[in-house]
């Protein structure tokens, strides 16, 4: 019953603002880094990516790895976003510190090819 | 190019925290509100409801208005989501204050026949 449940999620859903600031993992359970934001048409409201945070410090310095939503799984028992990405790959991972890329089609492509994903 | 735009949205995409506090007009212009956050489906990445915060102060007392993403427009000129509700049609949309709803599908079905979106 909705009135004993106080939730920003459902099995479904999930708060905007609560995806932001999760942790990420890689698949042997290594924390990559958090949510910063993501990235959503505005038209359609499809999610298309979610941006990494990792390095810096209260946001100075650190850089934004751009990746696709879909690659995303959420893993109840870590808390926490899990990708199947080791370091060594997110090293060469697009990404950007200061200025935000311009998401234009060239870049999707070469996110979206850099993850395998169509 | 990238290197000269610094931006948080593009033609297409808008980051998901420069959607949380945008301003909220009816379609006289009459300021309705802020987006508090949105909702999104945690697989497809879809967003469903944007959350529309109204009243109160310092977010205690406000109360909590879920509408379908697909009825809100971005006006450019106004810097702000436009929707076609009056306040008279606020008044007796759904909503909450404290206790989220479970966002359930009859919750779904009854927010969204509310604003006549199937």
């Amino acid at each position: 019953m909705a009135d004993t449940i106080n939730t920003d999620e459902t099995n479904a859903l999930i708060a905007s603002n609560k995806v932001e600031g999760t942790t990420v993992y890689n698949v042997r359970g290594e924390r990559i880094g958090t949510i910063n934001n993501f990235m959503v048409d505005k038209i359609s409201g499809q999610a298309e990516y979610a941006v990494l945070q990792f390095g810096g410090f209260l946001g100075i310095g650190a850089d934004y790895y751009p990746i696709p939503w879909n690659i995303l799984s959420y893993d109840v028992e870590q808390g926490g976003y899990v990708v199947d990405i080791d370091k060594d790959r997110l090293d060469a991972a697009p990404r950007y510190s200061d200025q935000e890329p311009s998401f234009d089609a060239q870049y999707n492509q070469q996110v979206y090819s850099y993850y395998g994903v169509n």
